[in-house]
């Protein structure tokens, strides 16, 4: 269909269009796909799109201290983010995907998805340098950095583990403490943690229950999110 | 003492003067010494520098891939690889410390003078801009990106946390098979790895007894690093 430009859309919804659109289509392409794949721009895309967002929220909050921009700047650049900017920019139909991967659906397509979008600002750096580059990553992220509250509180890793569990209909996670050692306020506990879709309980170790607890979601998370 | 500046070897060794002192004064200041620390700084810096090395190993390493960007990425900015620098250019004995960290020594001490090299990064940034700071950094980093080689192979977990344990003068790690489930060719192995100063033995799971150990060791490495 000669004059029709598949990446009209998302040019418009990132506004930037690419003068070299075969980098364009390598930041598309999923290493299940071709030899050249977009796994080397979405380093280099990662790491320009943690630079600018620091820079932004260093400058947006000058009073706010480094623990607080570190959690803003992770909600802003974590998967999740990504992916839903890569949907509104229609990422997923313009991916070249291996026979393996077109069917995937869920948590992988999210990723592979999120990768890419990171794959095109890497590759928007490459071609127009970092000033255009910023001004793209601003523009689509703009109506998330404005909604920041620097003091909002963080999810604990319990919560997140019983939502990560609920939202791909799975059971929720069994504490149970298996051993506590020391005396009165020396104490140590150590709790397993089971999930249903992981064989072996992951094992938190804290000075209290609640603090061995949460370390064993954190730990069960991480496994389930490398799974 | 009039007419001396107490910054002479470090404007040198960075190969950067900067102009306004009181940010590099900033950024020699620990959260122990002053309300004016140098945390912020240290967000921009890590930042910053992250961007100028992928950059410069993606253009230096055109046909590596990315999963080899990345190990040789950490190896360059890894708290141990930034502490040498901030030897070489005497940030110890510049930084301001409150009481109780001045008598800091090792580990602690390392990882103090580390940040503080990631905080003048982020100051130069803020004072001169991205590119007089990737020549800042490519200088500096100079003879250790000559000296990468994409193809090393990396040490795996169980070395290293042997390598981090005798060079404290600890002892060796106790690995311990706890459980086996499954049958066979599908076996899953539960390891325990225990460690003289952590009151609570890691546990690793694996579908070999290596790949548990190895996932043990990890965990012991990370606890111990966040000590």
């Amino acid at each position: 269909m000669q004059g029709i430009n598949p990446y009209a859309k998302l040019s418009r919804q990132i506004g930037y269009e690419f003068k070299d659109t075969g980098l364009l289509k390598q930041a598309l392409t999923h290493r299940s796909a071709a030899k050249q794949h977009n796994e080397r721009l979405e380093f280099l895309g990662d790491a320009v799109l943690g630079m600018i967002i620091a820079r932004e929220l260093y400058d947006k909050f000058p009073q706010v201290p480094e623990g607080k921009l570190t959690r803003m700047r992770s909600t802003l650049v974590k998967g999740d983010t990504l992916a839903e900017l890569a949907r509104e920019s229609d990422v997923g139909e313009l991916m070249n995907l291996g026979p393996g991967e077109l069917k995937s659906g869920g948590h992988r397509r999210s990723s592979i998805i999120a990768d890419a979008m990171e794959a095109i600002i890497g590759a928007i750096y490459l071609e127009a340098g970092l000033e255009q580059t910023e001004q793209v990553v601003l523009h689509l992220w703009k109506s998330r950095i404005n909604k920041l509250d620097p003091n909002e509180h963080p999810k604990d890793a319990k919560t997140r583990l019983q939502e990560f569990l609920q939202s791909r209909k799975l059971p929720l996670p069994v504490y149970e403490v298996v051993k506590i050692t020391g005396k009165d306020h020396a104490q140590t506990f150590v709790v397993h943690c089971q999930v249903a879709n992981l064989n072996s309980p992951l094992e938190g170790v804290g000075s209290s229950r609640r603090k061995a607890e949460q370390q064993a979601a954190n730990l069960a998370l991480e496994t389930l999110m490398n799974d």
